[in-house]
C-alpha cells in the first residue's frame, strides 16, 4: 500500500463541513468518492481536523492509504476532473506508513476576515464576515496578542463538544480534542490582527485548535472591539477555563479559513 | 412619482438570470420583492438589459419610479438588509422623468474571464472560465481588434433569438434587440484582451450589445486562439450576418461580467 499526502483548497459554503455525515454534501465524502472512482478502491481520507459547515480551505491536508499505482500527478488531474469546481486537489504526495494527516500535524494556520466597508461585494459575501460597525482595532491587536503562548483554551472550546462526546456514538470523533490528546492546552505561536484593503483579518498559528476556537476567539475580540470586554480580560476568561466565563459569541463560519498545515 | 437608478452588483451563479420568470429565482425578481417590502409598492425595476443565468455585474443599472419618500441612502440600506448578500444595492440616485435604464443607455462595458493556471482556485470557480490549455494569446488579441468599429453583428446574435420572437407570446421582451431598435448594427469602442495574474481577461465596450453577443465573441475568439481560425477570419464572419457562419461556441457565462453602463 502506499500512503498519500493531499493537499486540498475548498469553498466551504455549499459543504456541511468536512466530515462524512449521512445524507449530506461534505467534503470528506465527495474525495472519498472521486478516490473510489479514480482507483476502484473505497477509502476514507483523514483530514488534519474536522472544518465545519461554511468553513473554507486553502491547504487542508488528508491522508489515506491506495494499492492503485497510479502516478500521483495524474492522480491530481484525475480527481479534479471528478470533483466539483469548489474542491480542488493542489498536490498528492506519497509519504512513509507512520504519516497521518491529523497525528502527524504539528501546527496549522487559520485566517478569518471580516469585511469593513459599507457594501460587502457580493463576490465575497461567501468568504467573509461582513462587519461595517465601529471597531477599536487597535484593542482587538492588543487582546489578540493575549493568547500567544501555551494556554488551555476550554473557556473558547464549542460547548458542546463535551455534551456529545458523554452522549457517546460518535465512533471515530474526537470532538473535544481533535487535534491532540485529551487535554485543551494548545501553544499559540502566533495571534494577530492586521488591514488589507478593506478587510481586518486575524491570523493565528498553532500547534492545533479545539473546535470552534478560533470562532470563538474571534467573536471574543469582536466584544473587545466594540467596547464590551477589555483586551486584558482575555487572561481572566484564559483562567476560568470554561466556555460560560467567556460573553463572546461564535463568530460566523463563512470568514474562517484554513490557510495551512504544519508537518 | 420619483423617478430612480439603481446601480447593482451581483454574483449571478445562483440566479436564473435578470429577467423575470415564473417559478424561478432572479435578480429582478428579488429586487423588485425587496423594493415591494421596503416601500410598499409594487414595480418591476427594468435593467439596462438582461443578462443570462450565471453571468455576473459589477455595476449593473435598473430604474423604476416610486411614489414613496424614502431618502436614496435609506433606501440603499433598507434593500441591502432584505436582498440577498449576492446582490447589493451599490447606489440609488433621484434621476428626470425621461430617464430609463435601457432606453438611455449610450454604452456598456463587458469583461469576460479566463484562468489559465492548471488548477482554478475554488473561490473563482463561480467567477471565471478555466481553460487550462494552449492558447495564442496574440492571434486572439489581433482578432479582438476586429470587431472595433460599427458592424451588423447578426454573426454574434444568439440563434434562438428571432425564434423567439417569431413564436410571439413574448410581451415585454425583445430578444433580437435588447438594446436598440431593430437593427443589428453595434459600435464597438473598445475590444480587447489583456493578462491579469493567472486570468486572461477579454474587455468590450460598446453602444449596445445583442443577445450572447460577448459570450459569441469570445467563443469564436477562442477558435482564434486555438489555431482553428485566422484572426482576420473575423471579418468574413461579420460579413456573413448569420449565426450558422460563425464556427464559434458560446462561451460559457460564468466568465462573464457587466461591469458598468454608461449614459
Amino acid at each position: 500500500m502506499r500512503n498519500l499526502k493531499l493537499t486540498l483548497a475548498y469553498d466551504g459554503a455549499d459543504f456541511h463541513g468536512w466530515q462524512v455525515q449521512p445524507d449530506r454534501s461534505t467534503v470528506q465524502c465527495a474525495l472519498a468518492e472521486a478516490m473510489r472512482r479514480v482507483t476502484g478502491e473505497s477509502v476514507l481520507p483523514q483530514g488534519s481536523g474536522r472544518t465545519d459547515a461554511g468553513v473554507h480551505a486553502l491547504g487542508q491536508v488528508a491522508s489515506c492509504a491506495i494499492g492503485s499505482s497510479i502516478p500521483v500527478a495524474n492522480l491530481v488531474i484525475a480527481l479534479n476532473d471528478i470533483l466539483p469546481a469548489t474542491i480542488r486537489v493542489l498536490q498528492v504526495e506519497e509519504m512513509p506508513p507512520e504519516f497521518h494527516a491529523r497525528k502527524s500535524a504539528r501546527a496549522k494556520t487559520y485566517q478569518y476576515r471580516i469585511y469593513r466597508g459599507d457594501i460587502c461585494p457580493p463576490f465575497l459575501a461567501r468568504f467573509v464576515y461582513h462587519h461595517p460597525y465601529p471597531l477599536d482595532e487597535q484593542a482587538m491587536m492588543a487582546a489578540a496578542g493575549e493568547v500567544e503562548g501555551e494556554h488551555d483554551f476550554t473557556s473558547f472550546a464549542a460547548v458542546d463538544a463535551e455534551k456529545r462526546e458523554q452522549a457517546g456514538g460518535n465512533t471515530g470523533r474526537t470532538p473535544v480534542q481533535h487535534d491532540q490528546g485529551c487535554s485543551n492546552v494548545r501553544t499559540i505561536f502566533l495571534s494577530q490582527w492586521g488591514s488589507a484593503g478593506e478587510e481586518f483579518v486575524y491570523s493565528v498559528r498553532g500547534s492545533g485548535f479545539l473546535h470552534h476556537m478560533v470562532r470563538n476567539l474571534v467573536g471574543t475580540f469582536l466584544l473587545v472591539g466594540k467596547g464590551s470586554l477589555r483586551p486584558d480580560g482575555i487572561a481572566l476568561i484564559l483562567e476560568a477555563k470554561e466556555r460560560a466565563a467567556n460573553p463572546g459569541a461564535t463568530a460566523p463560519a463563512c470568514g474562517l479559513h484554513l490557510v495551512s498545515v504544519e508537518y
